[in-house]
């Protein structure tokens, strides 16, 4: 197992760090994003609660790859369910620096964020994914998440709009 | 304005009224659901907290069609963003009764939803919908949603697995 498979839990200590990947991550993609500072600060806010006690609803979790300095970072997101008692989780963010991919980061980071979910009595987990991003969809589909509806049916559109 | 087409914020006390309509919903599409009044108890715990104030993070917010009984229902979920200050509204369930469709019920509680969304400081609203799920569909359409990223790019697609 190579240092960029090593995942961890992120405490709010490490907000600068995933604030650099969070930035990394939106400019390689041509998307707009706030600096690094500000994106720290607003994780560890949001990260901080989950600290303190194991209960994650409501809360989210951020998870690390490697280390001196993070090289992959997942962004978790839990609230209550509806139709269960239990947890959604949503993976809000996935991503690995350029020059280290292809090496199982990505893997790894999403293995840890399915077994942190289910441990924390998570019932689905959800990811919103565009079409021409391949590599992303081919490592959902080989753990076991699906673009149709119960695996098998419709496909699954997101619909968004800003506000 | 038909009655139905009357849209308020459900409070606790409206959460018989609200069960029965998520229960009906699930039946009508053949997915499991619990009973109305396990639905009625999960839903009014997850909208207790946003009657007290108006600060709607983290919240789980109901909008009702219609009175005496209700007709129709949506289901908002709020949380921080991470690429803003602002908020991310997920539009979790949106449901008219059968026999009330095609009377703008679907569209005034989408309305009235976008509204509340703006008016509490969410910058976009997500929902998932199902390819098959054309009425919907053209719904969110016409009220600006899209399925393409940034409105005109790339399919974006849902991804999901039970834990």
């Amino acid at each position: 197992m190579s240092a960029g498979q090593v995942v961890r839990r992120a405490t709010t200590g490490d907000g600068p760090a995933i604030g650099q990947l969070l930035f990394d991550f939106n400019r390689e993609f041509d998307e707009p994003t706030p600096a690094p500072g500000v994106l720290a600060e607003r994780i560890s806010s949001l990260i901080g609660d989950a600290e303190l006690d194991d209960d994650v609803a409501d809360r989210t979790v951020v998870l690390l790859a490697g280390d001196a300095p993070p090289i992959g970072v997942a962004v978790l997101r839990f609230r209550p369910a509806i139709w269960s008692a239990g947890l959604e989780c949503y993976l809000a963010e996935l991503y690995v620096v350029p020059e280290r991919r292809g090496q199982g980061a990505g893997r790894a980071l999403l293995e840890h964020a399915v077994r942190l979910a289910r441990e924390h009595g998570a019932d689905t987990m959800d990811i919103g994914v565009d079409e021409s991003d391949t590599v992303a969809r081919r490592l959902y589909e080989r753990l076991g998440f699906s673009n149709r509806s119960n695996g098998d049916g419709d496909l699954m559109y997101v619909y968004e709009r800003a506000l």
